[in-house]
């Protein structure tokens, strides 16, 4: 024991107050993370309450002890005690002046909840009274003993807090009072005896009235709470190694509630909603911080410009108390000057002394996020790089869709998957032909259907908004609907739809056609009825913000659009060409599908050519259209590629009437359907396998692009960079056989019209085999121009999972944690993304220089733009709304790969 | 011109005759295939008739200068004509002993017929007497010169051959004869009057008597012939290169017809029917070759034994000409010990001298294949390992299967697919239960659909064999019957099926329940009735080079056998245990399947459970049936792969039955069909993504597998090497959720029996991204101990290809020649290869020693075999009756392996 004392003691505790600090800051290992900040303030001369923090050491030992405290802890916590009694002018223990103490765990990583606190540590029967007389208030000390005595008998002395609210209410009702605050001073005081002779009843031993066997008695049960069951837990699903331990600091209180020069309140150091650079929070003359938030007193503005944009009667901090306001005002310029950034603060005002409890990255939406970044930047704080950086890319998608006022009543009938952002209200229909003939009226109509599939597309495009009953976050309704721009709910189970009937049931309510719901893709929810919007605003400093963000970016963004309306919408957002232009979602229009079907019902080439010929002029137009919005812009157009039997009708009541309008008999339609059906229709006849086996249809969309092109040029003196692309290769024969067609026809168009195309061919990768035979794909002048990932398609064969099936995998393996993240949302980095670099890294090895991209709907995802971006992609194209997000994580990923950035955006 | 004929000339010509030979041997290149050919066999000393062979190098001269024959090339020639005469006693151009010359083409490469030759060159007015005095047959001489002048102005003067045909016809009418034989010398010499006459009015000038223009004019033309639109045709389908040109072998004619001692015939050095070590072949006195193929006159035997076999009177060439046939035997001999493989044989006498036309590796059944191997070897001719190498595995088919007789009349009905090798007859049935049910009352079905699904296993079991209307030979029905080795012809579209009303259609004629058919899955034919079979009969010869095959052999070769009768069937043929055990195989029977459906209709765990604790003591009784036939070798256990939705009934007809069997209402089958229902069902809800989200399954079938091993060992003292498979697997942390399961089970199992179990947990590596992380899936203890590739999901992911709908684009790609072999037949080495090589040296790498295996399809198949053997896999699992060919085919690809051997098998 001699020996142990002898042995030169570690150093245990880290003391600290406003301008002074015990060793280095950043030491969150050993002071864990609450420590080190309170640290880090009080070196910046902030007036942080003063205090001690106890190190992880310290709970090392505890445990290797078996749950005892070192011995050589008390003298250097009495010593940092006393110094903080010497900072606020206090004594623990002391009668008159009595210093009272917070204890807290603090672990290297936050734990919020759940580890254990006291509070008004060093309050006892003497005690109390100093701190009634200094207060002025005999109520508040007597309550607050009470609370300390709840509060500690419970965490240190492991006495059921029942017991103590059980006496509280006995006493209540015998005395009838129904409220804690009728309660008086000597009421608590003779409370506290009860709850005393309840530790002795449940204990064998009194309340302890050393205050410094109530401190070591907290810090032992708060490191004790380290291994509570609640804290293991956390743990283990956060990953946190169990032998990081926890740190216990130990701080003066300090009080909000000592008169009318006290006071409490909560600031932002700039407006949260707006971004404005404007001092934003409220407070409470003598009060306590709980009193702010519980509601019972209505708290007063800070600034006079907000008192009196609120119109508030009381007075603001800024009239009632100037001095402590401009030391307020001078306390976050220097926050926000060290932490770079916009702060949420609470502090207390005690007695004319201002003390900062907390200070934190404040929340914000992502209006103020953009305002923010940009402001910082303009005042120098931060760089440029850094303002793009601030900004969650995926937060800009709240920006770009009209989205539910948050203020108006909301009567909500179901919530589903937020499938695509936006907000719209309209009649229910429950059929595309019912939500294009009431568009055709005027009306606005949402959608609502079990399930959507291509044969719905035109009614989609009619919709102001889809509902799907059934599908994940990447069934077919929610992808088209993305690549609309349209707002869609999917996968809300609790509704039943028959559509035979018109109803939508809900629980016991029934809703019919033509009743108004309002749906809000971003977060899932169906009301009903017509709710209030907010329309997108595009401010000034998303502009800004966005040309900082292109200034920085190395790869191009490109939108996936198969209309003029998307394609207008793209560029609008800043798209710089169209990466992938469907063009069987041209076919699905009315007028069109008619064609279309003759064309896969014509029993020989000849028959398809009669039926193509009518689609020529159609899709040719189609293509102009785009051309001239994307004129001067890359515009990558590819084949034809799912397989015909979408474009025949699934429900055979459709049969009569659709073989009556294509002139052939009922069984002939019947036995093609049988032909064409397959059991895999991902895995079959799709893609470049049409194209080969059916040469006309690429011919004829290859001679529709060309000849627009020529068009488009004579019309505008510019022409587009036509780029065609031939879908699902996976054998360089495939390529070259499609390839030969197109080159044929270009040669052909180019005869015919004495024009010159510029254009060149390529192929989308969206096959394992693809990726790994890119070098053979790509290689010689004969070889494919460009690729064009089609992660969807690879993300499907590679792991084995059909997009349009795995919502209920999906969902089982993101909660059994077989998933962290959805591989259809963000790219499965190891797996499909190899793919991915092999396709690169072969590809532009055969054929240096190759152009590469992405069009999945993984090209519109930061995490995995991040991804595109480390492989050396020349772009990514993504549907048009989110174009602007692309621009902003493509910028990011940039930043990043040019170093010195390990993390991603901040909020 | 002087100064060319100054420069030393280039060889142009290469003589040969036996024993003699110009140049060095092994010139394909410059003396194409037959005349190295001819020089090889001259250099044996073998007696060919002597000749000359003239260069691909003056063929290449000859089109530089625009077709013309070099100068330099008459006096080389004039000098090896002199001598071809001077060997054979006769004179090019002489009148009493005349050289008649046969000018034949020779490319590098066969291209039989593709290209002119000239026979019986040097006749002339005046020759023709002489070759009339030597032979004695005044007609003979006659009939050649007008053979030779039609033949003659046909190919070298372009006189259209239909005018000598109209003469000839004229000529007969007018005459009143009927056939050719009828005419006599002066009718031929008449005839040749007339078409000398022709060929003066068609080209103005008279036929060449000249026999050197006759020479020179022949060689140019044959040399012309290689430019003719058939060879053009032939060579790009065969990729041989236009710049290879032709040589031009010009050889003595000889003439077995020239008398009682002269002859001609063909010969085997070996029974090529059965490869016993006897000659084969016969022979006709005065007679040429084309007499013993015309079938005129009836052959005589080579050999007495022969002769005396066939009861022929007329003598064999061993009595008639001793010496002769001595001679023969002898130069058989030597063909033999120098080409190494038994012989196909032409030969000529004329005038008791032998000739030898041609030699060549001749063409042999499965059966003689395997005997002449085994018995070179025996002689010493070839090595053991050469004997493996010689016969072809797939042949091996022939010999494993009933065939039909090939000497039995045939009613042909139909041809399809030749889907699963073997013949059977049986009573034709609609349905599966109909199979099971006649099967029952002991008739033999077949099966016919237009086409299976797994609902069908019962009915393809009870049938002796399968056909279909679709499907490829990569369809449920022909994978299935494969792997049950039943006969099955798939694909037979002349077939018009109607199930309800029971018939069978093929034109006009129609087929009912329980008529008789035949079908040949080694041709795809179907015969209508009951057909003539022979059972397979394995020789001691295919017992001798399987056990030399096993000796070679680096893998081991294991059988995918799911029921006791395959594991049963794939012992005798060798397999060394079960390389997957399809547990869903043994779920499809009449009485699981209601408790399968039970389970699939189950609300929850609970109601689950409750099923399968009903197949659980079955599938105990299955594993333990199997684990006893393969005691003491491995036996991989896959758990349960297929879509829940394939053991619910497909056709709506039968749900009512069935909802009542299982006691739910119709709506609430209908209700979990709908929910079960997929649109890419390969992609979907299977393999371990089923383990996953319903742990009781693998827990049961592992449960089952462990006690069924447990018992088995108690009852036998040995136990199986159990091998426990998870199917599907893309994550680790998949294949770590089934490996806890398993574990868990296992240590159950130990518990209560006490036992101890020897068991492996693996996994099927058939998705693209297991094959990429195969290091993350085997790492540590906990990772997978074993790698089984699924190629034929594999093959069906990487390349986007579903194989239940490729038949069509598989057709037409093989047509265009984009594929040039079915990639579920052969693996494809580029994509999938490349997938099996990463998960090969990935796991390994992870995993030293890691345990690698193949259970897919390829895995009977040779050349995927050989690509197996290259990449390191311990083993190859195929069907039972493709284990001997997975045996012959790895010890190919060993020895292969093993460096020496750059080709394929040679038959």
């Amino acid at each position: 024991m001699a020996d142990r004392s002898a042995k030169a003691e570690p150093k245990w505790v880290y003391a600290f107050a406003a301008g002074y600090v015990d060793g280095r800051a950043n030491m969150a290992e050993l002071l864990g993370g609450k420590g080190a900040n309170l640290a880090e303030m009080a070196s910046l001369g902030l007036p942080v309450p003063p205090g001690f923090t106890i190190t992880t050491k310290v709970c090392d030992a505890y445990y290797a002890a078996g749950r005892k405290l070192p011995e050589g802890l008390k003298p250097q916590a009495e010593k940092a005690v006393q110094l903080i009694g010497d900072e606020v002018g206090a004594t623990f223990g002391d009668v008159d002046r009595p210093l009272l103490l917070s204890v807290r765990s603090g672990a290297r990583a936050s734990m919020p909840g759940m580890m254990d606190t006291i509070l008004n540590l060093g309050l006892n029967d003497e005690t109390v009274e100093g701190l009634a007389n200094r207060s002025g208030d005999r109520r508040f000390a007597y309550d607050s003993y009470r609370r300390f005595i709840q509060m500690y008998a419970d965490v240190v002395l492991g006495v059921d807090h029942g017991v103590f609210e059980d006496l509280l209410e006995d006493f209540k009702n015998l005395n009838a009072l129904s409220s804690d605050t009728d309660l008086t001073a000597d009421n608590w005081a003779e409370i506290i005896e009860s709850y005393k002779q309840a530790v002795v009843d449940t204990l064998g031993r009194p309340f302890p009235q050393d205050t410094s066997e109530q401190l070591y008695g907290a810090i032992a049960a708060v490191f004790g709470s380290w291994q509570n069951a609640r804290a293991q837990t956390y743990r283990r699903l956060h990953d946190i190694p169990d032998s990081w331990g926890t740190a216990v600091t130990v701080q003066a209180m300090v009080f909000g509630n000592l008169g009318e020069r006290s006071a409490t309140g909560v600031a932002f150091t700039r407006n949260p909603s707006t971004g404005a650079n404007e001092i934003y929070g409220e407070f409470l003359v003598n009060a306590q911080g709980e009193d702010v938030v519980a509601g019972i007193r209505t708290p007063q503005s800070l600034t006079e410009r907000a008192r009196i944009e609120a119109g508030e009667e009381a007075p603001s901090l800024e009239t009632l108390m100037p001095a402590l306001y401009a030391h307020l005002v001078q306390v976050f310029q220097r926050l926000e000057t060290h932490y770079r950034d916009m702060q949420d603060v609470e502090f207390t005002i005690e007695n004319d002394k201002l003390w900062l409890l907390q200070t934190r990255s404040g929340k914000r939406t992502a209006e103020a996020a953009l305002r923010i970044a940009v402001d910082f930047a303009d005042e120098g704080i931060i760089s440029q790089s850094e303002a793009v950086m601030r900004v969650n890319p995926s937060a800009l998608d709240q920006l770009l869709h009209p989205t539910l006022d948050p203020e108006a009543a909301k009567d909500l009938l179901a919530t589903g998957l937020p499938a695509s952002p936006g907000a719209a209200s309209g009649e229910i229909v429950f059929t595309a032909d019912d939500a294009e003939s009431e568009r055709a009226q005027g009306r606005e109509v949402i959608l609502v259907r079990l399930e959507t599939s291509p044969e719905d597309i035109h009614g989609m495009h009619a919709a102001v908004g889809i509902l799907t009953a059934r599908g994940g976050m990447t069934s077919h309704a929610a992808v088209v609907a993305r690549g609309m721009g349209r707002p869609c709910v999917s996968g809300a189970g609790a509704l039943r739809i028959d559509t035979k009937a018109g109803t939508l049931k809900v629980g016991k309510r029934v809703l019919h056609k033509g009743d108004v719901i309002t749906i809000d893709g971003g977060t899932g929810q169906v009301l009903f009825g017509r709710a209030k919007m907010r329309e997108p605003e595009l401010s000034g400093a998303f502009a800004t913000l966005m040309t900082w963000a292109d200034g920085e970016r190395r790869m191009a963004v490109r939108a996936n659009a198969d209309t003029p309306r998307d394609a207008r919408q793209a560029r609008e957002f800043g798209a710089e060409g169209i990466g992938l232009a469907r063009t069987e979602h041209m076919f699905f229009d009315t007028e069109r599908i008619l064609a279309m079907r003759q064309m896969i019902l014509a029993d020989d080439a000849e028959g398809r050519r009669e039926a193509l010929d009518k689609i020529l002029p159609m899709q040719r137009g189609d293509f102009e259209a785009l051309f001239e919005i994307m004129v001067g812009l890359p515009v990558t157009v590819r084949l034809l590629d799912p397989p015909l039997h979408e474009f025949l009708p699934n429900n055979s009541d459709e049969w009569p009437a659709i073989a009556a309008d294509l002139g052939v008999a009922v069984e002939r339609l019947r036995q093609r359907m049988t032909q064409l059906a397959e059991f895999n229709p991902m895995l079959g006849f799709r893609g470049c396998r049409l194209a080969i086996l059916y040469p006309e249809v690429p011919e004829m969309q290859a001679r529709a692009a060309f000849e627009a092109a020529i068009a488009v040029e004579k019309r505008l003196g510019k022409s587009v960079a036509l780029e065609i692309m031939v879908p699902l290769v996976a054998f360089r024969a495939e390529f070259t056989a499609v390839r030969d067609m197109i080159v044929r026809t270009a040669a052909a168009v180019e005869k015919e019209t004495g024009g010159k195309l510029d254009y060149t061919i390529g192929t989308m990768v969206e096959l394992p085999r693809a990726a790994l035979r890119a070098g053979e794909i790509a290689e010689g002048e004969e070889g494919a121009e460009f690729f064009s990932f089609g992660t969807n398609d690879l993300t499907q064969t590679a792991l084995g999972l059909s997009r349009d099936d795995a919502a209920p995998i999906l969902e089982a393996y993101t909660q059994k944690h077989i998933f962290a993240v959805d591989p259809f949302v963000t790219i499965d980095i190891g797996g499909v993304g190899e793919l991915v670099r092999y396709g690169v890294e072969r590809g532009r090895e055969a054929k240096p220089g190759l152009k590469v991209g992405i069009c999945g709907e993984h090209g519109g995802d930061p995490k995995s733009i991040d991804f595109f971006e480390k492989t050396g992609l020349d772009y990514v194209s993504c549907s048009p709304y989110r174009v602007p997000i692309a621009r902003l994580a493509a910028a990011q990923a940039a930043i990043r790969a040019r170093g010195g950035w390990d993390d991603s955006a901040d909020n």
